[in-house]
């Protein structure tokens, strides 16, 4: 668990530094990437030993015998979680987004209105339009610096039309830990409008000192239009092994939804299935607690350069690694600060507008990655904004 | 390339060896599993090295940069199958059967009719049933011992409700390599119905001596309403990294899969990427050249034996590693010779009746496993059937 090691990923396939020049302008030559949401660590030794098992054997056909995954999954939402889940609910599909997308596919329809509580994740936004349903904003007031869902203004702005809700719980980007109050608030919400509520929890193991998780399965009365997403890719960094975990315990969603992976051809690839069993155990618990650690240390030494550059502000965060930073103190265009950032300072990051109303002044940056590399991130925004001092 | 290795699949979570007993009731004592179609045998070396080197590195994130993937392709189809692909036609979904349930999706309604050439691939007929869409079986008759297309006589039993068809190219089961001419009479038939044509050609690599496959593309005239589905996946045997590639030369079609794939988070994992990458190269030609021949091998040896059996007979394979047998000269009850198979034998095996009409009296045994286990399930066949002699 040597978080410090830099590992070239450079000339290896990996879409976060390989397409940073292409897609970014950010030179590969001594650009940072801090775009794309995946860590630059290697996962557990447990997951490259269940790999490692499966080259020395050789043999990559078809994927059986889903109880030990199962029992891993189960293992890990009780002790990690609290979360007593019935896994004859769980179907398996290729990631979050996935889910998602079967999920509009098949329970909405199109023209249909899908709430989101932004900004929040863009993909969202994105098969949402794709699958030709309106993207609904919420726009997130900001309360004492942190995101919170102002569910008691939602109601005026509903129109009927709308039939799910997505949740990202932690939430991406703002790193906010919903309360239990906060979730029972929600769960209303989507109680009086007669929404699906589809809660994606993929950052729920990545949580820092001082906040606890609650999955939305344990809000009362919500069980019958929940659906939850859950995957070990984000919180272990194998997001190239494209497994994800729905979650319905409604029986007869459950059975609409798993009839749409079966007419789609939607099943698991063996490597996300070996690597996941062997992530979700004891020493995968033990790998997730350093990593918080260290994502926490990173955090802080990001956070304390960039707040000290006068006009920009980093979001407290409760969870993810993912640091939304406010440039709207610094009275610049849009285009200014991106440039600074992109230019100047040659890091990869994500543009706020993506993720929806509430984003325009924002950009997102990655910050799991070895402490050097944020060290000398932090470093090149200070000189950057250098004339703000 | 040792191809008589015996490599213990079993406790691997293989869905051939794992799950015979559960689902077949062949003992995994000493049962052989013949049903699932993978190999027993590993991946040519350059596919190893690929992977090892993916583990060595040991991150495992998001997969960009799809080029030297995409060369990969446009080599292996020029080189062996003299096929000019536009690798801008290219889509890359999670296998064969998951294109299949895109294009059903996407370019039919529920109601629809989709024409098979029956008995066939029995997913075929699982995805369609479970999309709401119809079934249409256009059985084949068999001249000198092997299936045709008779498709002067499928005019008369279209309804106009049909909207495409998926044709099997090379023939799972049954093995067919059609030539050119029936498939200038299955694109004419397409043609004159207004259908869509997906042509699978999983198994073009696997084709025996004394014939050539013919890609559907090299089809004058058929190229606006063709959908291609290849994947390097059953030729290497690494069905478990679920990967095919979906080509749609009409740019219009391939823009609406493209939205749908986006619309439903399709998108390849990297250990498949990087697996296809390697073997679709020289190394990778040299390994399906020896397989081919090893194969070949074992159909000869297999078809011996079975042919002897008074009442059985093996139809002879082109391509395909699934020997196709005839139970119907036994004048025995599907049930019986059935259970003579799995139980006596104790063979697990697919059942005819799935690959729909004219498949009853059959059961498909995939002999792509070290030649010892061949000559014994084909012993075993004998004794099962010794009174017959």
């Amino acid at each position: 668990m040597n978080f410090d090691e830099i590992i070239e990923r450079r000339g290896t396939h990996s879409m976060k530094w390989d397409m940073m020049e292409p897609l970014h302008g950010v030179p590969a030559e001594d650009g940072i990437a801090m775009w794309v949401a995946d860590m630059d660590f290697r996962p557990p030794a447990a997951v490259q030993e269940a790999l490692q098992a499966m080259l020395d054997h050789g043999v990559y056909g078809y994927f059986g015998d889903q109880s030990a995954y199962f029992e891993a999954i189960r293992w890990w939402m009780k002790t990690r979680h609290g979360w007593a889940l019935d896994t004859d609910h769980v179907l398996t599909v290729n990631g979050v987004v996935n889910g998602v997308g079967l999920c509009l596919d098949e329970f909405t329809q199109p023209g249909d209105g899908v709430v989101l509580m932004t900004p929040v994740y863009h993909a969202f936004g994105r098969v949402i339009r794709a699958a030709g349903r309106e993207v609904v904003e919420m726009e997130m007031p900001e309360q004492g610096g942190v995101y919170v869902p102002d569910t008691a203004s939602w109601d005026a702005k509903m129109t009927g039309n709308e039939k799910l809700f997505i949740l990202c719980s932690p939430h991406n980007p703002g790193g906010r830990v919903w309360t239990q109050a906060e979730l029972e608030a929600i769960a209303a919400f989507c109680a009086r409008h007669d929404l699906l509520l589809i809660s994606d929890e993929i950052h729920h193991d990545l949580v820092y000192p001082g906040h606890t998780h609650v999955p939305m399965t344990r809000i009362a009365g919500v069980e019958d239009r929940l659906i939850m997403m859950t995957a070990a890719t984000k919180s272990f960094n194998m997001a190239g092994a494209h497994l994800g975990n729905v979650t319905i315990p409604n029986g007869d969603l459950r059975k609409r939804f798993a009839n749409r992976m079966g007419a789609l051809g939607t099943s698991p690839n063996a490597f996300g299935m070996h690597m996941v069993t062997a992530a979700y155990s004891p020493a995968g618990a033990e790998w997730i607690d350093a990593l918080t650690g260290y994502l926490d240390g990173n955090r802080r030494i990001f956070d304390e350069v960039v707040n000290a550059i006068p006009g920009l502000r980093s979001m407290p965060l409760e969870s993810t690694y993912l640091a939304w930073v406010d440039f709207s103190g610094t009275g610049m265009e849009r285009d200014e600060f991106t440039r600074r950032v992109e230019q100047d300072a040659r890091i990869a990051i994500n543009r706020g507008p993506v993720f929806g109303r509430g984003g325009d002044s924002f950009l997102r940056f990655n910050f799991a990655t070895p402490r050097a590399r944020v060290e000398e991130a932090a470093e090149r925004l200070r000189r950057a904004f250098g004339d703000l001092q």
